[in-house]
């Protein structure tokens, strides 16, 4: 079901009106971890998001997010968020139920919580969505990586993960059984 | 822990702000089902909200409900609209997890989702919250009662319930163990 | 990974011995509701089981249902009564997550609790599984027929299921946000 | 509600009956992290078992663990473990869901999976258990520790736990937001 509707004020908002948003009330956010199951839905490997920056040449690693637009379905906006990041050949079972792994806060100024967006104070619904077909990602990431569990546990790869998310990455394994 | 910074932008706006907010992108709630629990951790009662509308004089259910403010934390919206709906002497028990029993996402518009809000697209964390000590509503709501759960699902109860809210309650009540 | 492991004792109970344990501890279930998933991974339709009775050739509803056996995983469980009552052709996609949707408790005794197991004191894990292909029962169910879930929630067909099972098709739905 | 019935098997076997059964079935226990938490909700402290081997003197950690018996509810197991592990002065709060934490399956041979139990196959509903009031272990348990969760995530302390339970303890923490 699509859920979006003629709307007078479009999803899409001008720099300028993002901006004096982000300094009134928390902006919404969906975050998926792309997995590879094996038959008996255990996860093989998680997708991580190889990001180069345009100014420092600093790589680091994120998952898939972005924001709810206006008059959006979070599952809608999942959906648009999976093919920006994985391009139009990967096909993405979303999770029956919208009942998210974990709650992510990101708070601008680093030390008040684990997760920090300097842009923003964010909430993101964090989901695991199993991936099948080809991924290719379409936009700022430079690179698609497929990392087993323990290889994304290794304490240097979690540390590369912006905004703390390393730590989105740990409860996602906690919650798939993939710790150990 | 709490994460609320000195804020530039503090989470109260004028009307007139949070109404062009509004127009931009979906508003972040939390919602709350107070309960009462029995000493092996079951439900025994729902407390609802019954509030009466100035203009039209209909009364109608709620349950606790409010946004989340700019460079507020989830747990802090939590207890704060906790406080507001159930009063100062009621010793809400928040759950040990920010992993919601449901999303919910209200439009503006009727008919193109269960959940309907008119002012604005919201997206709401819903939680069941132990609640003891003594209740009273201090804003709006004129009352609170404590319901059985099969006087909660009563069809008439539920069609009660401001935005589609019934649909929460069953939810509520189907996480719980409580439907039958 | 399978951890079936070479077993003195295999999983294989003789009637007797069955009859036996089902006195002395709870039989270890795990149901499945079998699901067809739109793209947006929102339920389109809930599988359920004919089941004619031998004796009485009344038909009763029901949903996946068997034993985990002992030295099987319950992965492994699921897999193999999702293979004998959705048949071979049928491709379950098992969640990533071992945390059940609802944990059934069955009592033998009519009365003591909403599920009734006239042969045993059963606990069940209950997970939903999106299923594609074919789907051909080859086991003692006559006919899997697909309901969407409001014909699903239609009371006289809920009070057809085996055991009190209407309830765990009401919580799946309700975890699923399909009860409107 | 308690669901014990008048029960021609007891819950109580002899040593021979449940040796016999532990070949045949798998063991249905409940465990839980006993927790304690600031009015926030968030966790401050985790209640670790310690537990001295009457052959080798070994201390070894745990935590609140146990059968769920023939004709018992698991709220009614849960409770009975509880009160057994933490005495008659602590007052558990049972979580309103029966969805558990995580589902740990342990085997009886280790390198098969991550949690072992020499005696048997079993497969055990892990709970988060907030708890009040004061904790004295009457049983086997020594001792009852406070942990804060960075002391419990140390790789010595987890290393210390019976069966590779500290794998649980790092899946509840994770649940709980509790990781960093």
């Amino acid at each position: 079901m699509s859920v979006r509707t003629p709307d007078p004020n479009p999803g899409w908002l001008s720099e300028f009106a993002l901006d004096e948003t982000r300094g009134r009330v928390p902006i919404l956010y969906v975050e998926a971890v792309p997995v590879r199951l094996d038959p008996h839905g255990q996860v093989e490997h998680l997708g991580v998001l190889l990001r180069g920056s345009s100014t420092t040449g600093e790589l680091t690693r994120t998952i898939v997010s972005g924001r709810v637009l206006h008059g959006e379905s979070v599952r809608d906006a999942l959906l648009r968020n999976l093919e920006k990041d994985l391009g139009p050949s990967a096909f993405p079972q979303l999770p029956p139920s919208l009942v998210p792994v974990t709650v992510a806060e990101y708070f601008p100024f680093p030390g008040v919580a684990p997760l920090v967006d300097p842009r923003q104070h964010a909430v993101a619904l964090v989901y695991v969505v199993p991936v099948s077909g080809e991924c290719v990602p379409r936009q700022d990431a430079l690179e698609l990586t497929w990392l087993t569990p323990s290889e994304a546990l290794d304490p240097e790869v979690l540390d590369d993960f912006e905004g703390g998310r390393g730590l989105l990455v740990k409860q996602a394994l906690a919650h798939l059984g993939a710790l150990a």
